[in-house]
């Protein structure tokens, strides 16, 4: 790499966040590719195809095992979910349910309804309260070794009410910081997350409230914006949406009762 | 939305970046559905199948169009390619031409391998040089006026080799501001880009890179981190990939060939 200021170079090291592909397959068969950063495997796989409806609950999962190569060697980007459903290990049922939610119904319909599943709302009665609320970016930030390296990778942090950092995972792909906490939550039998809140160092986008709403979180906040379905979902869902956390600053698009003063 | 500083919260409003899934068909088969902002969406759908290498030339496509509702009004969310192959309606062709990518010969293999396309390398003998680089990024930001607005939009621009920006794309993904760039250029048959700059607002993932080579872009820009997987296609594909371009400063992570002094 050559690093240059103004017209002059040199060349120099960095470290760059590390992508590679992750291969998912159900019981040998493929269910997708995403590109991710190495680490915490088993709880992206899980929390995958827990967050995306594919898998219902840790009982539904019977062991989650790398790949052996044609060379009797680990293949580290292929890990395969058996599940204890044996109808599940039929493509055509898991493939009904991947493509469920963008295929049915969407021509004559516009936004919302037509990539939604049918998520249980949130009811949790709970509340945080401001100074919490303002202290996470700040928890979040310091607990990313790999962000302050590269400044290259998300991540997705887990507290309680009280503003404890319970769990972090980090990730070139914002929604796979989100699928390895939700997957961590699903095979430690923490779910629903109904008492936490979840801070994504990100946007928070359609599909990071739909990842949320899928782990029954109470509370999501974002650094960055929301996008308007993201808004339109948590509204929905009765879901607080939490964004542009940063500086003792913040909006709050939904759910602003479980956020006291 | 209560907009909160300190303890003290008001209501107010604000815009947020648009996000509303586009389902993309092929002949009225699905193909993806990609969360989108709304705008340039045939650009979006050629060259979202463009540089997934279902569709490999404009004269591959007979006619884009918007899909009529069974209310007959519109679809706004819905977009249906008509290729002229009839061999490509048949959904068994362009889900192997779609999958492959992600599912030959993976087990045993690692990282790039495995999800590269054969794609043509880059042997455009080109150059630009310092200044002209790091203008680009003030030019991008300066043309962007939905960034400015929600700060939730990523751009992507493309320039000629003195700087000067012919077209710019925005979307809530930065994948789509990449195909709304690519499907232009296809439409309007300005493929290859090998005399052009891309550049993109956020970082360079191998995704990134791998729409770039399908277009052909000889120098590839990033205002953000490169990933390890990005740096390793591009230096393999022959492209030139800068990253970190902001303020008079830029890593050149391959190819510097194409870029003078």
């Amino acid at each position: 790499m050559l690093r240059c200021v103004g017209p002059q170079c040199e060349a120099d090291i960095d470290d760059l966040p590390v992508e590679e592909p992750l291969q998912i397959r159900i019981a040998g068969e493929d269910v997708a590719v995403t590109m991710r950063t190495p680490g915490h495997d088993s709880e992206l796989a899980a929390g995958f195809l827990f967050s995306e409806g594919i898998i219902g609950a840790k009982s539904h999962i019977e062991s989650i095992q790398p790949c052996m190569g044609d060379d009797g060697l680990l293949a580290p980007n292929i890990i395969n979910v058996f599940p204890t459903d044996r109808e599940l290990v039929d493509p055509r049922r898991w493939r009904r349910d991947f493509f469920a939610a963008s295929s049915c119904g969407l021509c004559g319909k516009t936004s919302i309804s037509s990539v939604t599943r049918c998520l249980a709302p949130i009811t949790s009665a709970i509340s945080t309260n401001h100074s919490t609320m303002y202290s996470l970016a700040d928890k979040l930030r310091m607990a990313q070794e790999g962000f302050a390296r590269s400044g290259g990778l998300h991540a997705a942090g887990l507290f309680d009410l009280d503003g404890n950092l319970l769990l972090l995972r980090e990730d070139i792909g914002r929604h796979n910081a989100v699928d390895k906490i939700v997957g961590h939550a699903l095979l430690n039998d923490l779910l629903p997350l109904d008492k936490h809140i979840l801070l994504v160092s990100s946007r928070a986008s359609f599909e990071i409230v739909q990842k949320a709403l899928a782990a029954g979180v109470a509370i999501l906040a974002a650094i960055s914006a929301p996008s308007s379905l993201a808004v339109e979902l948590a509204a929905e869902a009765g879901m607080t949406l939490v964004a542009f956390l940063r500086e003792g600053r913040m909006n709050v698009y939904a759910g602003s009762e479980r956020i006291e003063g």
